[in-house]
């Protein structure tokens, strides 16, 4: 089949995996007989645009970059909104790509919903639908025969859950642990080298690693939001946000870091869930892990989770945790494994 | 479908397998929908069984483990040897876990050649087949409409083929460094706790890590194997074994690993492939890494995989690499990806 594409937001992660599918074309039906058009388009900010023959992507892309709106596109249809392009739109699967609202969902939630229902499959990086009803989700795509796929969600591009519930099929992932912030991680690898915390968040601001109101990193609101997916779909829990308990790293001073480097240790921001009887606990709290740890050696703004299993002990994972195009690609392996299955 | 199981070889990674089937048989069926007997068992020590109705692997095990010869149950079709076995049993699947000839593929290669003849699945850890020839094999059970799968072969049962093939598809995977043999890493690893070479693979053979003859693994030939395998699954090469150059760790000396601590690096025996144009050039060597490169951590008999890619960079999976119930859970995750597959 070919597949017909139409992207909810088009930010830094959608044009990302546009920059990705407009170079690899060609490769990509050779190596893996996947073909697609994209149809449709539609953002808050850039305007919308539809064509169900399929839109030129560079062209597109080239738009974007010289700030045009897309709505001035010949084949631009009139501004229809997220919902409208869901609907209207001759696509077969969603990307969905707009911001992530943990708290409800957002109206992400509604996009995927809708996208589901309508017998459309949805790709997509946002933490927010997620982590409020990934089961019900995961049903409705069953229901309509579907597929809902997410791996960017957590670690980026690094195939986090993909390795978790395909890769691992048959284990019992008995507990995860994870580095799966890639700010807080660089800014206590450089107060490890001897930055205070107010300059090594500078530092990460300026690199684009943290946002202006860094609350969300610092805080551990992004790792409390992952450590709920990972707990929800590798671990089949069904919990609630406020169910993993939060701690983020400002309560950590320079001295915290030297002493523990003194016992040969290093404090890490690290997510956690584990299994204990029948029900899952899950936290995001500074742990001083021993330097042997597998985690303990994973530096900056890199990301890693390691899972403990029944037959394999600790197998982990060491990789990026953002970036356009990492993030961007986590949307294309998931478009290639609905293509394996369809 | 109900898979129809036949071992052919039932040494400690058959063991393996069947130990987790026979204690995970509901939790297969509930969560993965995976069911299946085993109805045949050929095994050039312990002699040959068959019931087409399904064996009782308890009690399989119980005798294995009390020594008795398999050819005196009383479903023992009068010594049914590996050939006869693949072609006359009723088996839909046959689990090829003989013994390994990297040099000729040995009769393993025919096991495979003859079950994907004949339309049945393999699932196999048996490096010399899949080093052989293993484009021609993965062709055959395409034309029979069947699977080949080997994720057993490189890295025991943590995902290193399926991680590459699967989880990274979409990326070029454009250069491989790799620790996998644990018996050198762990010699290594004691090295570098002040050991001299003899005592610390003494100690490799005390803990089972190292046979009697290490050759195998210290002048790096499983290494050599495995690499091998990667260049021509992942990278899609055509090598023989000649191809990749190889030199083991016995060149090492204690003053080696003390000078390269001195400069904050460690020896490793690296696999490694890599994109050249439009070649592979491969070769098994000790290298020596500097301590932030994600292999350098890997300690003891853990291995571990650096797959450098074009939209992730790097992507490090790491775990065990060896182990009864490690590789024999291998095969089971092979099994689960052809059920899905079904």
């Amino acid at each position: 089949m070919t597949f017909k594409l139409a992207f909810i937001g088009f930010g830094v992660v959608g044009q990302g995996l546009a920059e990705i599918l407009a170079e690899k074309r060609e490769r990509l039906r050779e190596k893996y007989d996947f073909e697609f058009e994209v149809v449709a388009i539609s953002d808050m900010k850039l305007g919308s645009v539809y064509d169900p023959e399929g839109l030129d992507l560079d062209e597109i892309l080239k738009k974007v970059e010289e700030g045009d709106s897309l709505s001035d596109h010949p084949d631009a249809e009139n501004g229809w909104d997220s919902l409208e392009t869901i609907e209207k739109a001759d696509a077969d699967t969603i990307i969905e790509v707009t911001f992530t609202d943990m708290e409800t969902g957002g109206p992400a939630l509604d996009h995927v919903k809708k996208a589901l229902k309508m017998g459309k499959n949805v790709v997509s990086t946002n933490k927010g639908p997620v982590a409020q009803e990934v089961k019900g989700l995961l049903d409705l795509a069953d229901e309509n025969d579907v597929h809902y796929k997410f791996e960017g969600t957590v670690l980026s591009g690094t195939p986090a859950i993909n390795l978790a519930m395909k890769n691992l099929a048959g284990c019992e992932i008995e507990e995860i642990k994870g580095i799966v912030n890639g700010t807080t991680n660089y800014i206590l690898t450089k107060m490890e080298d001897g930055m205070g915390y107010e300059e090594a968040l500078q530092k990460a601001q300026d690199l684009g690693y943290a946002e202006a109101d860094p609350t969300g990193d610092v805080e551990g609101v992004d790792a409390q939001g992952k450590t709920l997916i990972l707990s929800n779909t590798v671990m089949g829990a069904d919990m609630d946000l406020e169910d993993v308990d939060r701690e983020g790293i400002t309560g950590l001073t320079s001295q915290d870091i030297k002493e523990a480097e003194k016992e040969g240790k290093r404090w890490k921001l690290i997510a956690h869930a584990e299994k204990d009887g029948g029900e899952v606990k899950a936290k995001v709290s500074p742990e001083k892990l021993s330097k042997d740890h597998p985690l303990a050696g994973v530096m900056g703004p890199t990301n890693a989770i390691t899972y403990s299993t029944d037959h394999l002990n600790d197998v982990t994972i060491i990789g990026p945790g953002a970036g356009k195009e990492e993030t961007g690609y986590s949307l294309l392996v998931d478009l290639l494994a609905i293509n394996e299955e369809v």
